[in-house]
Formats: C-alpha cells, sequence, structure tokens
C-alpha cells in the first residue's frame, strides 16, 4: 500500500516535469508563429492547449485523492500542495503561449512584429523560453539552488521589457498603434511566463524546505509601458 | 479539539471573505486613482497590498496547518485546498490593482485615460468591482447559484474590452501610442481581476459539490487587440 502510493506520488512529480516541458514547447511554437508567420505552429499551439488542460485536471485530481486517502504529512504534503499549485501555473503559462499563438495568427500573412522589435521580441522568448528550461531541471531534481537562481534571469526579462517601451514610444515609431498594442500585450504575455516559472521555482523552494522564500525575493514588480518608471 | 478545528475553519472562511472585501475596495480606489488623477487613491493602494500578502500567508500558513494536524477528508479537505487556491487569486487582484494604481500615478497629474474612453475604463471598473463583490456573497454563503451566474457577467467585460480596442484602432483615434499602451494594459487588468473573480466562484462550485464546473462553462478567451477576433 505504502509502495503504491510513493509510486503515485513520483508519477506526480513526473507529470509535473512532462508539463512543464510540453509548456516549453508551446512556447517555443508560439514564438516561431510569432517571429515567422507560421500558421502551422500557431494553429498547434491552440489546439494543443487542450492537452495542458488535461494534464492538470489528472494531476489535480489524484494528488486530491492522495490529501484525502493517504493524510499525508511533512514533505509529502507540501509536495500535493505544490503540485496543485505548480499545475495552476503551468496551465496559466500554456494560456499564454495561446494567446501569443493567437495575436500571431490574426495578424498573418502579415508579421505582427515590425522588423525594429523583432530582435527584443526574440530575446524575451529566449528568455522566457530558458527559465522553463530550467524549471524542468528545477522540478525533477528538487534544485534549490538553481531554483534561487532563477530569479536573477526575471531580471533580464524585465531590462527586455524596458527596451521594447522605449523603442515604442520613441518619436521615430512610425508603425502606428495596433503594433504597438500587440507588442505591449506580448511583452506582458512572455514576462507573465517567466513570472510562473519563477513561482514554480518557489514552490520547489518551499515543498523542499518547508520555508517560503524571504519576502525580499518576491516577484519583481511587473514594467508598466514608461521606460523610467 | 474538534470545535476548535471548525472555529478555525470557519476563521479561514472568514479571513478569505474580508480578503476579498479589501480587494473590492483597493480595486475601487485605483479606479479613482486613475479616472481622478488621486494620488492619494494611488499610493493607498500601493502601500495597501502589503496587507493583502500578508493576510494571504497567514492563511496559507493556518490552512497548511490543519491539512497537517487535522488531516481533513471530504468537504473539510477540499475546503482548505480551495482556501489555499483562493487566496492566490486574490493576492493575484491585488497586484493588479496596484498595477492599475502605478499606471495612474506614472501619468499624473495628466489623466492616464483620453475623454474618449473614460466611460468604458468606468464600465469595465464598475463591472470588475460588481463581480468582486458578488464574489464577497458567493464566498460568505457558498453560494453555488450565484457563482455559475457569474460567468455571464464576465461576457459584459469582454464586450467592453471589444469596446475599447474598436476606439483605439480607429483612424479617429488622436491620442498617440502612449495612452493606447496604457489602456491595452488598463483593459487587460480590470479583465484579469474579473477571470479571478470567476475563478473564485468556480473554486465554490468545487468545494460544495465536489465537481469541477463543465469544461464548456470555462473561462473565455480574453479579447485580443482585433476587434474582429
Amino acid at each position: 500500500m505504502r509502495d503504491l502510493y510513493y509510486d503515485q506520488l513520483d508519477a506526480i512529480v513526473a507529470d509535473l516535469v512532462t508539463m512543464t516541458k510540453t509548456v516549453r514547447a508551446a512556447v517555443e511554437r508560439a514564438t516561431s508563429a510569432l517571429l515567422q508567420a507560421d500558421a502551422e505552429a500557431a494553429e498547434s499551439v491552440i489546439a494543443g492547449d487542450r492537452d495542458i488542460d488535461q494534464a492538470r485536471e489528472s494531476v489535480e485530481e489524484r494528488s486530491m485523492e492522495l490529501l484525502a486517502t493517504q493524510q499525508p504529512v511533512a514533505g509529502d504534503l507540501r509536495m500535493l500542495v505544490a503540485a496543485l499549485r505548480m499545475v495552476a501555473d503551468l496551465e496559466r503559462m500554456g494560456d499564454l503561449a495561446v494567446h501569443i499563438a493567437k495575436i500571431a495568427r490574426m495578424r498573418m500573412p502579415d508579421q505582427a512584429v515590425p522588423a525594429a522589435l523583432r530582435p527584443t521580441i526574440a530575446n524575451m522568448a529566449e528568455t522566457a523560453e530558458r527559465m522553463v528550461d530550467e524549471t524542468v531541471r528545477i522540478v525533477a531534481g528538487r534544485d534549490v539552488d538553481a531554483a534561487r537562481a532563477l530569479e536573477a534571469e526575471d531580471e533580464e526579462m524585465d531590462r527586455l521589457r524596458r527596451s521594447m517601451f522605449r523603442i515604442l514610444l520613441d518619436d521615430d515609431w512610425e508603425y502606428g498603434v495596433e503594433p504597438a498594442i500587440d507588442l505591449a500585450l506580448l511583452g506582458r504575455y512572455y514576462e507573465r511566463i517567466a513570472d510562473h516559472a519563477v513561482s514554480m521555482a518557489r514552490r520547489v523552494v518551499y515543498l523542499v524546505t518547508g520555508h517560503h522564500p524571504a519576502h525580499e525575493e518576491m516577484l519583481a514588480e511587473p514594467v508598466l509601458s514608461d521606460p523610467g518608471s
């Protein structure tokens, strides 16, 4: 009975790792949709979100079942509660990839991202993808040091978002209102994907140590639409 | 012992209700900051967010403590898991009110919202505030019917967001890129507050019935930056 219980706990962690990889692939495909006006990539992200939602439901049901029947304490209890929260993060990350794919699709056959901002968006996407990649390793290995290091990477995302707003608000901006709105939202979506990766990393710290990361390590405020803010 | 346990469960529900009222007040003050360029209101929302964060920590700690020591099953287990999730929704709603207040503050003494969009933003704010108000009643009364009805109100928010994009993208838009970006983000923040209200309502349905609302009742997709989407 207890062996089955530990198998079930391990299977939940394995599913979280698989889901994180699926989200990583979705973010990458959404970025291809965006930067290569790739309609097939956009459709695959949008259709594929159902798999992430179903995996979330499965992990939730099994975690609740173990909470109800095994009455876990200490580390196992924290693991199951962390799992319930991490699947919520993963579902949101999948939704955000869908939002990116839908902006790409809406502007096709045109490019949603004007040339001036393609390097910035490519950097934001790479940063988000790298952070989700690291989250795979953090969750799989319960790596507290890597989890703490992830917060620093989030600063790179803030820097990129400020740089984007400088371009959008420059007097030389020649593309008008519609792409500026698309880009402000795209920047927000990539930033939120990174925030959720940090949030997952923080849950790993909690499940391993039993303590939430210190308050001063909390998520950075998002950058608003003023580069000077 | 069991009496104390039920008192503790009741205290958690009472704190969720109080937090929801606090968030409701924060959204209202953030809207005053925005539509009346009220600096004091903006500062009070920004400073007050710490109270919401502290209340979240308190509810989380006590819920984990009860999960660990009382090994609740069935309805009580669902209640505690729902509480852990609802405080996460409430914390995000508080953060979103802060984002709104910060956009208002950044543009002061000017108005962030041009005249053409003040009625739309006022309507979005009223819709969000009304939905959070209803969430207070839904959580306090475990009102499944009201929870199910809340999803319909979310459609009003989508309608308002589409109407906003029509104005922003009209050829007559005369305010330039910066207010357009502010408004796209403000619309997103109010919409997300409404989404979290719906999410809390759905958690009440789950805690009362033991079932998640059907898939087709899931949160509506956000409206992207094309009024025709």
